[in-house]
């Protein structure tokens, strides 16, 4: 690529901790993982020097990678990972029965981005009971009210500042705050959830520099709860790129193996096979593509479709449905723990 | 009706000032009457000896009477007359090109209650544009930012406490502020525009008791929007039996009159015939129902209905129609006002 | 009333056989009633020889009355109440487990007349399943397709000319047809539905006269399911006339029952207070107008408000919240009885 | 690529005439181009033979490149093109005034598919009053009816089925279709349209294998209007690769060229800068790839990331706003031509 290609340029902050911690390895980094099902938990926290070294703001991370929700109880089992998760980081912070402030983020006219508006829609509310004289609040649930601030570009207005202001006159004891946010890689587009006590950057995925809504900037917890919903072109172009390697690999290996005959090579399942190309291979199938790195490699195509203007941001087609379901995924997890006397079924 | 009637326990807040002049006729109050078309302006001041005796705020109220809005150049008269109200007023407040937050409340979820949200979607917003220091926002438009509240018990927070944040957050100069009221007559549902300088009250016109929002309780200039797009069913029978009055009266006086028979009697718009029943009559018409004035007969069918659960509010079937149009009226002679360089036909 | 009333021009048909039950008090007609916790059903058989003289088509009518539906268990019930009485009329007529197309009439852009619409999106659709060579569907799911023709006004074909084109080409074995209905009495509106197997005629409750969906002219069984969801003004007023004569009765007994005095009396529900006034006391309360019986009351209203506009159709403003609800009661049930095997919960 | 890729397996077939005669140069077709403004409209006329060698139907296809349509008066522009096209098309096959049928194919619910359906919700119906004995249609108005078939997973029936049992009860003389597409290049998606009457298969861009609706099937010309809305993920890979050539090469000549180095390298469009690599220079850049042609790597990429369940359709996350502002460019392009009396600014 003779001339330099400015990386800072293009970078793009990432939104999910999993991202950050496949591309660096960092030693002193432990990361919990269970599994649950089908479902796979990992647990992170970033101390402040790490959090240097690695550009991710120190907490506690949370990611939850799920398959298809399309099925009534795949979703089920999600709604009871997260909800366990979200306890018991509420518990780890001491917010178990706090006043909360639950706020979505995004715009609610533009499907992907109506993640956070669409889970509000459907969190029980309590706060205004609470208010009344006369009414004494059952047992078992919290004090909860709700916003959606809408995004910048149509309200004018930052959601950081509508929500310094609500906080001013609501006095809630923690918020939490969902967000769509941008994949890194096509593998986790509407497939993980991440729950931190970081905080946000609203917009922060798509290149939009937006106030911080954090413990930090607004002197109460803030946890961020997360989902990717859409990905740039660059990502898709180099995570297939990987995948091709992947695919040459497995196929040099498997190519005179009778029993992959019987098969129709486009069906099997070619990924973690275990086997990879050497520098020699690499540059063979594709040439000095194959000397790039990982963060070399969406740099290039960063630059190579910027400038025409087509790195778009997509989602996939089926987007109405999939933010439906998430959006229910997240509120019922949020009112089964924000709400413990709540019978789960019937919200 | 043997019995006393707690008149107080129905008190319901009218809403429109064309309703209380109705009822009460106060000498020192001048009314300033205009037409356009098919179109009634209506130019009221209370000052605050009569603001007391009438129970209404002391400000400019204007009241817009319009007709059928399915025709597009009917919406395009009214668009006209209302931008240049809205207009009239702003200039003698001195509010021309300062900076305002453009307030709709209501639900979005619940159409006859959406007019606010749904006008607020197209208001033509700017604010961001004013912050960001490399643009230079062309002459003819004003700072605009906009705000949805939601409703008390969607959000738990009340439209008050979450609008006084956002003004302490975004220094607006003056809000406009959107709302759907109730009417106190089926002739005004979907049929006439308020706009006042007096302040609102979230929900006043079906009994909910809110926190006022007004120049006295926020410190800057509020301009209220209202259009009534409910009505309750006391009103329908109340309106319904002076109706009847009207036609009974019509009736007596053309029964014998050949012209008449030549027509389907159900066609003729027998209103302001120019005659009334007198007591006798009324007596042998109605009973003692007859006797009643029309605060008492109000006030009876709120007894008859209220305790059965029977006094439902009520809105045209064609409420999603209607309330895309009016919220349509509304935004675009906004729009007009705020941003005068803008084509209204584009927007 | 000196001059004669037009009757038969403001003759709007029932849509409800309850509505004409009540009117008219046939010896023949045999009315089966139950109950389930809350819940009424009246099941009526009308023969050709009852049909000519009520003027309602010959079938089996079946009516469930329920309460609020704001509560989860309620509406849980009403699915129990209505999936057994569709089953048992299905059952009945020889058509469980046959072919069948659910069609949802009405507008899905007008939210009170979405009811049909909006049910047929939450239908579980199986032909496509049972089209397919390669798939056995499971037993305990019958062959579902779904069609909605949305209103002459929108589309400009007739329901019934679509519906008869998709029939033709798909050949259900019968069809399930949901409408909203106008109600004629303010007590029914959403409370109320109705099962037959006499067919429907669509937009008939408002006026329009439009092709007949029934047996008769599509030569396949039509079952139909209604809910009144709209009301005209002048019923409301009727309604209200009776529920004060009936008041005015209750207030008469109890006057000087010191036990009435301690409660307020805005407060007490009145109705069926065992009491009527007689001829006399009605002359003296309500004059000529306590003279008329029900119909004439409605005629005259009706008389009065639809020469200038007024007899308008009025939903209640919680209307998208009703739709909503009711739909989801419409959709679970069918799809109960339809697919035996499905988990009701889940759906 | 050692072994055999089964390239009929992954045939998609092209939804676009423009991608077919990209990638086959075919001597006998001419193509007529023109501009207006910058909008470019491309006719070609498939006869038989050719039909037969490029396997697309054989008619008219007429094709409009536009730009950008967030600004109004592009949009305008769009529509006057349009316009005139489709009216030269239906001049030509003399079905001007004819009674027309207006379908939108695809979901409603979902937004990327939602095009037909959201188009036909603003074409303006008239059908209904034709048919009305007392009404005389107001010349330079069409006879048009719509209807909008749903989606076969949804609805149980074929678009086909229905479509045709309309026709057979409503006797339209031709019908127009509106559906959304795949597209085969990143550069046309939102930003073509394509006009033809030589049918539409539905779902044909994503692989499902639908009845054609075409003169052919249904027995009256049918007039197809198609926007690629999708884009699968192989196709912006392989649109990638093309550009990283097309930038590498690009590079090799302005390397040196001090001018260029005043540029942020990465602002520059580098598209049709003139310069190919050789097969020497793409095989060093990028090995084995480098030596397939356009179709190869489609094929090559589909193998990738078919089988690992990634070769998604994506669509630009700003779907509904392009949906929105599509849709209103075609209903309004539509009732220009259908009804030439019409104010097109009022529709």
């Amino acid at each position: 690529m003779g001339h330099e290609i400015d990386l800072s340029y293009f970078d793009i902050r990432c939104d999910l901790i999993s991202d950050t911690l496949e591309n660096k390895k960092i030693k002193e980094i432990k990361i919990k993982k269970k599994n649950h099902k089908s479902i796979k938990i990992e647990e992170v926290v970033i101390n402040s020097s790490v959090s240097k070294e690695i550009n991710k703001k120190p907490g506690i991370y949370t990611t939850i990678y799920f398959e298809d929700i399309t099925d009534y109880s795949n979703r089920n089992e999600v709604i009871n990972v997260l909800s366990n998760e979200l306890k018991k980081i509420l518990k780890r912070k001491k917010l178990i029965n706090k006043k909360v402030l639950v706020v979505g983020l995004g715009n609610s006219l533009s499907t992907p981005d109506a993640l956070g508006p669409k889970t509000i829609e459907n969190i029980i509310v309590t706060r205004h009971l609470f208010n009344l004289k006369e009414v004494d609040v059952e047992e078992g649930f919290s004090n909860v009210s709700v916003f959606t601030p809408g995004v910048y570009a149509s309200t004018g207005i930052e959601s950081f500042d509508s929500l310094k202001g609500i906080i001013n006159e609501t006095h809630p004891d923690y918020i939490i705050v969902i967000d769509s946010l941008a994949a890194s890689s096509i593998e986790k587009i509407n497939k993980i959830i991440q729950i931190t006590d970081s905080g946000i950057e609203p917009g922060s995925g798509i290149g939009n520099n937006r106030k911080e809504i954090s413990l930090n900037s607004l002197n109460i917890p803030v946890i961020a709860i997360g989902i990717p919903t859409v990905v740039d072109a660059a990502t898709i172009v180099k995570d297939t790129i990987n995948f091709l390697i992947e695919k040459i690999s497995y196929n040099i290996v498997n190519l005179n193996n009778p029993k992959e005959k019987l098969i129709n090579p486009n069906l099997i399942n070619y990924l973690n096979n275990g086997y990879n190309l050497d520098k020699e291979e690499k540059k063979k199938y594709l040439g000095l593509l194959g000397d790039l790195d990982d963060e070399e490699i969406k740099s290039l195509f960063l630059e190579v479709l910027s400038p025409i203007g087509y790195n778009f941001m997509v989602t996939p087609k089926e987007v109405d449905f999939l933010i439906d379901k998430l959006s229910i995924i997240l509120s019922k997890s949020i009112n089964k723990v924000l709400h413990s006397n709540l019978n789960i079924n019937n919200n």
